[in-house]
């Protein structure tokens, strides 16, 4: 998932979507029951630990997320491999291990590693480069470049939590996001025929089965559910994620939602999205885009909760409040969280 | 710590112990409060993930640890790593990876490689080879040669708990083993010194710090204490741990028993060594070396407590049992246990 400015409301992207649903908006939407309530670990417990890391998604499966997210991109050789960004450069040393290899936008890309090479890597928690010196994304969470952790591919993933699932008889659910098929295409690489074969040959071919398969480009979406399920004899629950861009909004129309639901089974919609982030705590301006999508049966897993404070939206009092807002009053059906834990114990304390 | 049968009742040692502490034993000795009682996670979360990896011990502070054990072997090239045998060969590919590298016992010893060879190996689930085929040791944990796991140095796993308690908020504590200090003596290594020096760097160096430092060995304990802790002007709390064997004995007396004071914060026995292992739910028969350690000021934090029902003594209906009889009819300060989850949550229930 794309992180989102806290104020997209000055974006264009989000009036429209305020303009287009505003029609569609009646009383609050019927809430979900209680436990029914999913918590998605956004990049494994991400406030914890470095994200996507095998540590991070052990941690969350402790904490008890509901599903475990998967970023995939695929390596030069033909390997998913769990990250987020298409490039290395903001949670790794590549640019110190490998000199001359960047893109002439300086960036280090994933799809031009082997994996043998990317293994080599030293991860660690997300940083940006400011004169020279790599500083933290976020001062609150683990430290920088510090401990021992690795990339690891989308088939060690699955068996970590294949693994748990065993050893602890809990049923936690993965929840992959193909990353920018259209890029991988340019490349050469179908990452989603990629994707869909190593779930199958985990035994993920159903639409019963623990998993939500997610992606931002609704035309692979559409692909996935016309073409390359059926062909394996496949049926996966599909969720469209909603960004902030300008060029999402037909999908937050009626239609829009409607078409969704003939290939999705829900959507990943940001925050602000569901409620104006212009909103205050005495004047909460709910879209009416979960009660559009719960009306065609699709469920809806708004990103991304974070409890730090310049990641909580003005009309929410702190991290326990918004999760209130969105849960009571919003009426989703699970969220996209760093801190599975607390999301865990604000349901449970909820029941 | 070492695994000790179900039954050493059966062994001469533990005979030995009932017999010499039979004469201290008064009434049932007093119980710590519930809120001083500790869970110390022995090899990490074990009893889910391989011991001893980078995300089982990010699954034990998940799961609400207290402490967080580490054993602690020297390499070839004097760097402290976390395993608990001498040697690679039952968590490991080391047979597969480095052939011809065993010694006669046909044994592959950290202390023959190097760190950068022994950061090569695939760590799984501890095994046991049966005509020439790996099997697990413990059908219902981890399974076998999964997911992606490696060997960590010592400092790796301080800096992970120490980052964790950063981007958590808690205070979570270390507990390392000092391995069988004489062998790597023999081997030309000072590896309770290596293990101080590592501690002093990271920041701990008094007795109020978050970390219990343990060994078998009291030779080696009175070292620490006499020698090594003032050179470096620390103070730890130190553990004497207590073997099933023979010679283990003395230590069990009430002499033994303040001579440990002289060095020691705790005493690390068995389980049986408090409770003997023939006692029945309606007789049970409580040693009293708590109650000769407690009056001697020492701490005792028993081994190791599993939920597999081989593992679970006679006189216990199930896990959950037993640690109500270990906590409020033993009246111990802390347990060792691979389900650190399953402890926390009842020590929750009990205050």
């Amino acid at each position: 998932m794309y992180r989102v400015p806290k104020q997209p409301s000055t974006k264009p992207g989000f009036l429209l979507v305020l303009l287009l649903v505003a029609g569609c908006a009646g009383g609050p939407p019927d809430t979900p029951p209680v436990e029914e309530r999913v918590v998605i670990a956004h990049r494994g417990a991400s406030g914890y630990l470095p994200e996507h890391t095998i540590a991070a998604k052990a941690m969350a499966y402790a904490q008890g997320a509901d599903f475990i997210e998967q970023d995939l991109v695929m390596t030069k050789d033909d390997e998913l491999v769990v990250l987020h960004d298409l490039d290395l450069d903001s949670v790794s040393n590549v640019s110190t291990l490998f000199p001359g290899r960047a893109r002439d936008d300086g960036r280090h890309y994933v799809v031009d590693f082997t994996l043998e090479e990317i293994r080599q890597l030293a991860v660690s928690e997300r940083f940006k480069v400011e004169d020279g010196s790599a500083i933290t994304v976020s001062p609150d969470r683990f430290p920088l470049g510090k401990s021992t952790f690795r990339v690891h591919t989308f088939a060690e993933e699955i068996e970590l939590i294949k693994g748990l699932n065993k050893s602890t008889g809990k049923t936690v659910g993965l929840y992959p996001e193909i990353k920018d098929p259209a890029f991988h295409r340019r490349e050469g690489k179908d990452i989603s025929a990629a994707v869909l074969d190593v779930l199958a040959s985990y035994g993920y071919s159903k639409s019963t089965d623990d998993i939500y398969l997610q992606c931002f480009d609704r035309y692979e979406l559409m692909r996935i559910h016309e073409d390359l399920l059926p062909a394996r004899n496949m049926e996966l629950a599909l969720v469209q994620l909603i960004g902030a861009e300008a060029d999402f909004a037909p999908l937050l129309t009626e239609e829009g939602i409607r078409e969704i639901s003939g290939y999705a089974a829900g959507i990943g919609p940001s925050m602000h999205h569901l409620v104006d982030p212009d909103s205050t705590a005495s004047d909460l301006k709910v879209t009416g885009l979960v009660a559009l999508a719960h009306a065609a049966g699709l469920k809806v897993h708004p990103y991304t909760f974070r409890r730090e404070p310049d990641q909580i939206p003005a009309y929410a009092t702190d991290f326990e409040n918004l999760l209130d807002i969105f849960f009571n009053q919003v009426g989703v059906d699970g969220i996209f969280t760093d801190f599975p834990d607390r999301a865990v114990s604000f349901i449970e304390a909820d029941k």
